[in-house]
């Protein structure tokens, strides 16, 4: 399946980072031109751009502009001036471990730099989007050779073209399986409380004219009652060297049902989103965003305006729950922490 | 504690049926006076008025209202004239048992009658909706007892005040055991795509004091898994004879996730929701609502407006995963049919 151009997340163009702002979709398609990485930074915060492997490519990018205005100021200290942007960079949010892989891949660049760096550190962002959608086409493969054929799947939040490079980690088996002729449906979790099911996932599978139906969270272990859907397909925003996988509010409540159910679970990542350093779920860093983000619907307040709310973004589904891990390097079936230091190498 | 003025969702005054409007709470607290039998099927299925227990009482005073017109249209043949009121009354809504309980017991009082019906058919629909009260308040004593104290627990959708007589099935519970100084918190699930939890739970639990801290449904197995959290407490809309319990959509996936994590589960009815005529909960009647509940909030757009959706309103918790049910004659620790018919003396 080619890449759709209305769906092109992250675009470098004329030397600045064009992002497709994600808080206007469905009903506006638009992209703000940024120039800065505090302009990056800001975005990342502000959920213009999101989705792990989007963020990591997109704060990469951010280096790059990082760079110019650091040697445009002092071109002998360009390293120490940049390091409050990568700063920057590195606080714009703390669950995602993408973003501290590409701030480290072209941090590690730096050293081997002579002269004006912005050229060599654009290849290298260049670099880290290519190998990414290069990775997202190889996982779509293997990920859909485990979906049969006449089945549906369910999705949570939005693992697609929106999040990453391009075709997507989740939604890249989806695409594939879809190619393949396997998928009669996708069930997108609508994902409160930003709705990246709705507004996204939803929105990006029609526009390949993959057959998509939404359902409110809380509708999906009914869902799974029915024995329709196989396979619960989701992507991760970081994976523990034992195998558990932080991903989008959501996702947990998703694998215990899916498990009661006898559904299986599938987690698409690249190796990006492996960390590990961390031994298990229990250390990942949870973001806890606004409560306004319950208390409110697209901008429209729903609750009583004196409510308290709880709103962590990610939450950790244990290993033991997931029957597959999809990356670039190959599968993990029934994940542990001697399988994943097998592929990683360690 | 004392019923708080402002929770009346129900109220018969100067002949006709005041019925707090739901879907404008808590921005709006307005009451639609209502004076045909039609109004009244007509504001149970626009769910101006919810929760199974108050759509049985404003089904009985709707009762009256038909009555009323039948009578002063043909005074002989009121008894053939009401049936088509009846028949949109039972129409307005299929899942909620209650609505069928209180008809049939308005409707079998027409034989005893004699001259004008409308007295005593007030008389009678006073009586449902007082003893729904109280069997309320009993039920609220019941339940308290198994809640421990300095606890948390959490709620989904509102079966309080709002949803039947006044005081609440679950949310009587919850206001016993917060008069009883047992409960630290109640977490209350925002309940998509309505947002009963966020604009009715969260709004009715501030009005009395009691502590509220609203989530995404999707948060509730992250919350459930810190230990916080000892009880997930619910109301009904029909429990079959095996115990199987439908109620709001949702309430299945929090029992599967409350069963992972060892959390206790309590469902809270009055026996007019037990319909002893089903055999299982897979022959309950579950409606299904438009998609555009799920696609818009109050006529704002959040998805890709040609996107599909499915919108079942309720679902079907087994019995397996049900710790209790509270009724106002008693209590059943791990439901089953044997268990139910003693309960209902069958």
């Amino acid at each position: 399946m080619k890449q759709n151009d209305s769906l092109r997340a992250i675009i470098w163009r004329d030397a600045a980072l064009h992002l497709l702002d994600q808080r206007c979709l469905p009903h506006q398609h638009t992209y703000l031109a940024l120039h800065t990485a505090g302009e990056v930074a800001d975005a990342i915060r502000s959920m213009v751009v999101r989705g792990a492997p989007a963020i990591g490519i997109s704060a990469a990018y951010g280096v790059v502009l990082a760079a110019r205005t650091a040697y445009a100021q002092d071109a002998a200290n360009w390293r120490t001036l940049i390091q409050a942007d990568m700063q920057r960079l590195a606080q714009s949010r703390p669950t995602a471990v993408n973003l501290f892989w590409a701030l480290q891949r072209m941090n590690a660049l730096f050293p081997l730099l002579t002269g004006n760096p912005e050229a060599a550190l654009e290849a290298e962002a260049g670099r880290i989007h290519q190998e990414d959608l290069d990775a997202n086409y190889h996982m779509g493969d293997l990920g859909a050779a485990y979906i049969p054929a006449d089945t549906a799947v369910i999705t949570h939040c939005n693992a697609g073209a929106l999040a990453t490079g391009g075709y997507g980690t989740a939604l890249g088996v989806v695409r594939s399986a879809f190619s393949a002729g396997k998928l009669q449906r996708v069930y997108a979790d609508e994902t409160r409380p930003w709705l990246q099911g709705a507004r996204l996932t939803a929105w990006e599978l029609l526009q390949d004219g993959i057959p998509v139906t939404l359902l409110s969270d809380a509708a999906a272990a009914s869902l799974l009652s029915t024995g329709e859907v196989s396979w619960a397909i989701v992507g991760s925003d970081r994976i523990a060297a034992n195998g558990d996988v932080a991903n989008k509010i959501g996702t947990y409540g998703l694998a215990i049902a899916a498990r009661y159910h006898g559904v299986k679970f599938m987690v698409v990542a690249p190796t990006s989103t492996i960390d590990m350093s961390l031994s298990s779920g229990r250390e990942i860093p949870i973001e806890n965003r606004g409560k306004e983000e319950v208390l409110n619907l697209n901008g429209q307040a729903v609750a009583a305006p004196n409510a308290d709310a709880w709103n962590p973004a990610f939450d950790v589904t244990p290993a033991a729950l997931v029957d597959v891990i999809v990356t670039e390097k190959g599968v993990i079936e029934q994940p542990n922490a001697e399988k994943m230091a097998a592929l990683m190498g360690a």
